[in-house]
């Protein structure tokens, strides 16, 4: 684990932002290793994502929370920081389609995702050696739309018993209430097997395959609770042709929704996206 | 000029038709330079390009048209013969964006498209000296709500004296009533500015960037009465991230739109293009 | 399984080739459901991959072995049939990057590849738990340069033992002798983690790295007797930036390194790749 | 043209390099509009490219680069400022190819490229027209191995007299001695025809063909005293497969080198990008 913190700002842009904070992170001793920003300039935004060694540095988290205070008011800042000294925790939710989770958790174990994973969940039982073989709590919870309340306060309860940070819906095949969704703002991420805003909703390769289009897409983004809606993180595609059938943009889909699925995840768990006007800045 | 032929076909899939065309093409002395064939699982349809030369040939297309209908009766066929011995007339129109334009141009002079370019019109002057520079009859036809019936009619008449096979939308901002249309059945190829189906109608780029995609696209396809919704021939994306302003996207997009255009027109002009349920097939 | 078979032909191109094969198989019943073909102009060269449905077909194979030689002697054709009615047995050879491994194994149990793995071999035991998981045959064999005759031996026995259609070296960090080679003609595919023929060698990620550029590749290809220098079936690349260190290299490479090898099997279970002059031609 | 000023750093990586930076512009007024950094972790190098409003800062060109003298000593930093009030001039130069030399001069007309065309030169005559319609002066300077020296002297001349800070070698197939070279360093950007270090010398797409390979590239790069050995700026690739014959090769890579060098330039113009080790940093 890297001993360092992240401190992402969001503010009004103006003279003097940059300055005040190398001023405050030099004086009390940070060694910076990674710095990005961006400005909106439409909307006059300034963005910043600093990262810096926790080595020399002379404040723990509480205190840097105490301190920043007027060096965030002086500008208006949204901010938020992160010392990176514990190890998120995230679970994945999953129904059939396993690909995902196949890809998700041999990530996690070649060390491309830093952090634990807590739990699965399915409304299938398709998981279970999966999860038994990679030593990961799994939880079988069948989904009827009369028993949906009852699962989600389950789901709710397991995820707060396990300390969840972030939610993956590696395919998960059930739409989660608003009620849900809002207890975890900007913490799920969610893969559709389409190049968004294309052929939202159910079953988008076969809409995708009715129009002809000649490429097929897949998108991860944050939930929020209009489906499909939410802060696109990362798309991608591949080309497709008259040759392929609907079975084969299933199966070339499979490997997009893989990709672009662990992209949005690791760099959720890098304090790398910061969400605003219901899009992502993703710093490099 | 390729001293060739090609047959297109589309009927029903059944044994017996591939030996069919061999035998009628062998026994006239073709030499098959180009075979290529699909079929469509789902509707159980058989598609065929095939491109013999003409040299050892003994019928000539008058001849084809006659001596293969019994061929195309015993299979339904749905086909078309082209004789690749008379170069084929496009006409351009173009609004005040020229990069399509300047694109189609270059490459035509090259070599690389296989027609003549019979004209140029447009809503704009901003075309003329192009026009002139490269020796292309360029008209001149300001459009507004109220006279664009009789623009229309003019249009036609310029089409008609030039003897135009097919007409390339190469950023004409201009949407052509469903009348004109109907007269150049899949003989209209434009160019939208998006990944259709995403982002259809007008400003597609300020939409894409209200949605914070992470890819811009591009589309050309044949126009019907329906805006944006005729058959895709070709797609094209570049990536882009929170760093590209609207202006930026519009430039990446520029050469999207001019791969995606200039693919398309090259594809038709080679007879490569087959049209059904909305679709496109396009031989390699 | 599907109840197909598929003949591959290569051979001088001529009028004729193409009406003989539609006769042969039409006068057997055939109901033929793809069919390819490809002239190299350079080298007249014909080439041509047809499928068809068993069904009706009144020829079993040793049969059709026997009838189709009159044909193929006619036009000098280099020819293959094969009768999919059986499954071809693959072995994985792999060292201690598991990620192509895992990535054969999700694949294999989806349905993707149409193949039974007879056994997964290995100089490191790192996928014993794996194999085992998958209920696959797991042999390790250590490997030095001293004992490399003996394993080599051991793995010929083991091959035969199993009757093994085709190797795959997944990420398998050792070169195999000509001796070895040979015996498996057009049967070894390897994936070499660079955009041959840029970076031959060891270390391709090292040297891409330092040479900085800026997209890193993966290719397939089968094995020949001169190392990186087999015909290459498949490449793909992916864009890195000054910001990627060597390790976002070799992360990034990994997603390549598995499409591109997993692309590569599936196509040569399907019979749709041809070599000749060093080179493929894979049958879309 | 944008009234502001950019510098660009180079140095050891330490603490307080951001502060002072920071510091030393916001004292003299400077608005912040872009800054990018990076850190090269093995060499323990820090790079920074940081761009301002001109509107109310109180240093011009020449006062900034004596006040700044005593911050870069501190940090040991190479470093250069550039105010954008002049419009940069390049040459190009090109053979017989011309579809770069089309595409830069559209792409200038357009404002994509922020700079004047100060001359155009070609060992043919084929761009004479082009010039003439674009209105810039023309050079035909036809180069035979003998004479050379002489022609490099009239080059150089040319360079001189028009004040030329950039030389974009369009599809220039003459080799350019060290002499001329090392007067320009970091100043030429030639387009290569391949996916380098793949293909490199004359003719690569003859040589990719041969090699079988699935994918053709393009790459632009800073000249230097060894071929094709330069630091790399961009580099782009395209699908090919065993239907695309030498001249599709050619055909295709057309649209790749185009938008491959026109990127180098645009970045170039910009002040975007940093060489050291022989790779670029290309600040976004």
């Amino acid at each position: 684990m890297k001993n360092t913190a992240i401190l992402l700002i969001n503010c009004p842009d103006r003279k003097g932002i940059v300055l005040a904070i190398a001023r405050f992170l030099y004086e009390h001793g940070a060694n910076i290793i990674h710095s990005d920003q961006h400005r909106d300039d439409a909307l006059g935004l300034f963005f910043l994502r600093v990262e810096w060694a926790l080595e020399d540095f002379d404040l723990d988290e509480l205190t840097f929370r105490e301190q920043f205070v007027p060096v965030a008011f002086q500008f208006a800042m949204s901010w938020k920081v992160e010392y990176c000294n514990k190890t998120p925790v995230i679970a994945i939710f999953v129904s059939n389609y396993l690909h995902c989770l196949v890809d998700l958790l041999h990530r996690h174990q070649t060390g491309e995702l830093k952090c634990e994973i807590g739990l699965i969940t399915s409304n299938h039982q398709s998981a279970t050696s999966l999860a038994e073989y990679y030593g990961i709590p799994f939880y079988y919870l069948p989904v009827t739309a009369e028993i949906k309340p009852e699962v989600e306060i389950e789901q709710l309860e397991l995820l707060a018993r396990h300390s969840v940070d972030l939610i993956v819906l590696a395919r998960y095949m059930q739409v989660l209430s608003a009620g849900f969704v809002t207890k975890y703002p900007e913490q799920i991420i969610n893969v559709h097997h389409s190049f968004l805003p294309a052929f939202t909703g159910a079953k988008p390769y076969h809409a995708a395959f009715a129009r002809g289009v000649k490429l097929i897409g897949s998108t991860s983004h944050y939930v929020t609770e209009i489906l499909d809606e939410g802060p696109i993180i990362e798309q991608d595609v591949t080309r497709i042709s008259h040759r392929d059938q609907l079975e084969d943009l299933i199966q070339k889909g499979r490997d997009l929704e893989r990709v672009v699925l662990s992209r949005a995840v690791r760099w959720h768990l890098d304090h790398r996206i910061l969400c605003y006007a219901n899009k992502t800045v993703v710093f490099d």
